[in-house]
């Protein structure tokens, strides 16, 4: 239906027809024909712990004041509710356990759709075709997604069990000063906590690193240069201790961009995400969000506010957080027994992910043997392959797999994986 | 804060350079300066009639079984739901009063937040900079924000009382294949229902000869040429017949983009609208989507779904229209006994807004005296200089209001009107 040479085709924009499908639309498209499927590709949360009943009570609390009522169900502004903006700053001070409530000014935070449109929008004020944004080595593929929509060119930087790895993202910038390419790097993505597609953390020590590193190649690169912290799976910590954000780290608050959500730790079908902004990418994001729909849904946002100042979030999360952990648990006891020797896997300390390897350095990718032995035996995974930036100074490697606990019941991870492991035997 | 030319602002794009503070933000700060202000500017629906005790029972259904709850407060697909595509289109021919269901293939419709989500990503799709829209002249002014971000060049063409003065359209696209800009044309934007600002419904007649100009013209463009009809206002009729879409037209389903929304007659807090949108725009704007924000909420959808399926829709949407026909009467009361002799308004047939111009034509906008004066008098309306494109083809008129009887109380409303005539009188 979509072909962008022709004539039909002439007049999109260049962003129209450059864009292309997401790996999300095949992946959907390979699960709806087979209706029989164990998903451990789903980035879904998990459907029996989300809170219905919670959800219930919070409405008819809010909805059972007419005033109330009325407020939630009328516009909001285009930065989202001050109640909501007010609490999401006092949750980042306690979570940075930071005494410091400057670094996180309600007026410079804006909510919006999941972290996802704060993603975008960040990347709409920062990028013209052609620049540049560092990237982990493997990513967030939908983040892939955005920028190759831009004609932005993303780098990998390797990542490794403990993050980051600041001394190759040292000597990628060092390269790119030579090749002069420093001049369209317009910033660092990171997805700091419990990592998609990965499950590694990058430790506070390594966001420091990273955040000096960055900060003595501004001048080289004739601008900023920002960490873009995606704290997405923060709240999914089930083991380990808490890590500050870069927010509390020197220069954070005007380096660092964060992107936070609600939505993950609570109930993905509400959308609520946010972002923590210095000047003047701000202004520029606020201004780009009124386009885009001049504020998120009010009602919505009064149902966290709610669920937050209650205490129902925070007794939801932490049941949220035992749950994955005994789903982790559960697909880690499944691996060990089920794959075989030379197999290897990351063990994450939250969040919904896996990051497995076969043995030998099997390919695993979308037209790989194994993929289709995999699905043959109706168990579907993201191939790791969909994860790596299309970065010209390396092979996309393409012998891992993100498997997730989130969506799949406790049964269907240890069948899964056992049919994975029979599928590697061959 | 935001200085454009600040070094801060290299590590900008163009776009986040570019992007100007929108107006909303000038009347807000006005409105917040001015506390005990009377607002006939806001765009906001009237507060009292939002359906808080329906919202509350559906919820209450809604999140009654464990199964629907889940099913809601889980991620949705970058679509939307299926049920709520489908209640729409069906919805969507019922309006049109069409057997062809054909026309309004849910396949083709994306739910967005709010309609502003579509009008902003159809934009993406089919503008570069430096491209032309034309626009109603005047136009809905958030839109015109929009293109100003993209670096898009709006035409105005003509609005009168009986919509779209399709003659000068005619016209207008004569003068831009003589000065070859027709081939920057991408579509023709149109407010078609009780329009923003002017309350002016355009006739199916004029949608009709409006949709075969364009076409007449694609040759010359080298590329089709879009009619983006923005239905927002459409269900807010409370006087007069109704009036097709664009879509029933020939030509409607390759030709016409359709933007829709149910917040405005449900409940703006909610932010749910939709489109309709013909390939190969479908799937680049389906694309867009996925990277903003992969799906609005779902937890919405299905509240929206359930209104609609139930009946509750309807019947509050009967209640609405009744109220807001009973609230212009005010307005047109109140605009008969204290406008001064000279003075003159647009009656509209459905809608928020009256179009109203001062006597002899004085100035109405922003830095006007009389502006101040209303001002002085805690009134505030939306001068209609803000409403038109920066089009150098002529001088902007600077004599109009958009007076909303959305928000204000219908003694508000009056009060309002008589000390805006008090102000005409010096």
């Amino acid at each position: 239906v979509f072909r962008p040479k022709s004539a039909d085709h002439l007049a999109l924009s260049e962003l129209g027809r450059r864009i292309e499908a997401p790996p999300i639309s095949w992946l959907m498209s390979t699960a709806l024909a087979h209706p029989h499927l164990i998903s451990l590709a789903a980035g879904f949360t998990d459907n029996p712990s989300l809170p219905v009943a919670e959800a219930r009570a919070l409405f008819e609390e809010l909805l059972g004041s007419s005033a109330d009522g009325q407020a939630a169900l009328q516009y909001g502004t285009t930065s989202g509710d001050p109640q909501l903006r007010e609490l999401t700053s006092r949750r980042l001070g306690e979570l940075d356990e930071s005494a410091d409530s400057g670094l996180y000014d309600p007026d410079r935070m804006l909510l919006t759709n999941g972290s996802q449109q704060l993603l975008y929008m960040v990347t709409e004020a920062l990028c013209d075709p052609g620049d540049i944004v560092l990237v982990e080595d493997p990513t967030y593929f939908v983040y892939l997604g955005i920028l190759q929509s831009f004609g932005v060119r993303a780098r990998g930087v390797r990542m490794e069990k403990e993050g980051l790895d600041t001394g190759q993202l040292e000597r990628v910038l060092e390269e790119m000063c030579r090749s002069g390419q420093i001049k369209r790097l317009k910033f660092l993505y990171l997805v700091s906590y419990h990592q998609n597609p990965t499950g590694a953390t990058t430790s506070l020590e390594r966001k420091a690193a990273a955040l000096e590193i960055l900060g003595r190649y501004e001048k080289a690169a004739g601008h900023r240069i920002y960490l873009l912290e995606d704290a997405a799976y923060r709240e999914l910590r089930f083991q380990g201790s808490p890590i500050r954000s870069a927010l509390a780290l020197k220069h954070g608050n005007s380096r660092v961009i964060y992107a936070g959500t609600y939505s993950k730790p609570f109930a993905t079908g509400t959308r609520v995400g946010f972002g923590l902004l210095p000047e003047p990418v701000f202004t520029a994001v606020w201004r780009i969000k009124g386009n885009h729909d001049f504020g998120s849904s009010h009602l919505l946002q009064k149902l966290l506010a709610r669920a937050l100042s209650s205490g129902v979030y925070e007794e939801h999360l932490a049941a949220l957080r035992a749950r994955y952990q005994a789903k982790a648990r559960v697909m880690l006891e499944a691996l060990e027994e089920h794959f075989p020797p030379g197999a290897d896997w990351w063990t994450p300390q939250g969040g919904l992910y896996y990051w497995a390897r076969l043995p030998g350095k099997r390919a695993a990718g979308p037209r790989s043997a194994f993929f289709k032995r995999a699905l043959a035996k109706d168990v579907l995974y993201v191939p790791g392959e969909l994860c790596y930036a299309d970065d010209p100074a390396r092979k996309k490697p393409a012998h891992e797999m993100r498997l997730s606990f989130g969506a799949a019941s406790e049964a269907n991870i240890r069948e899964g994986i056992r049919r994975l492991g029979e599928a590697m035997k061959v």
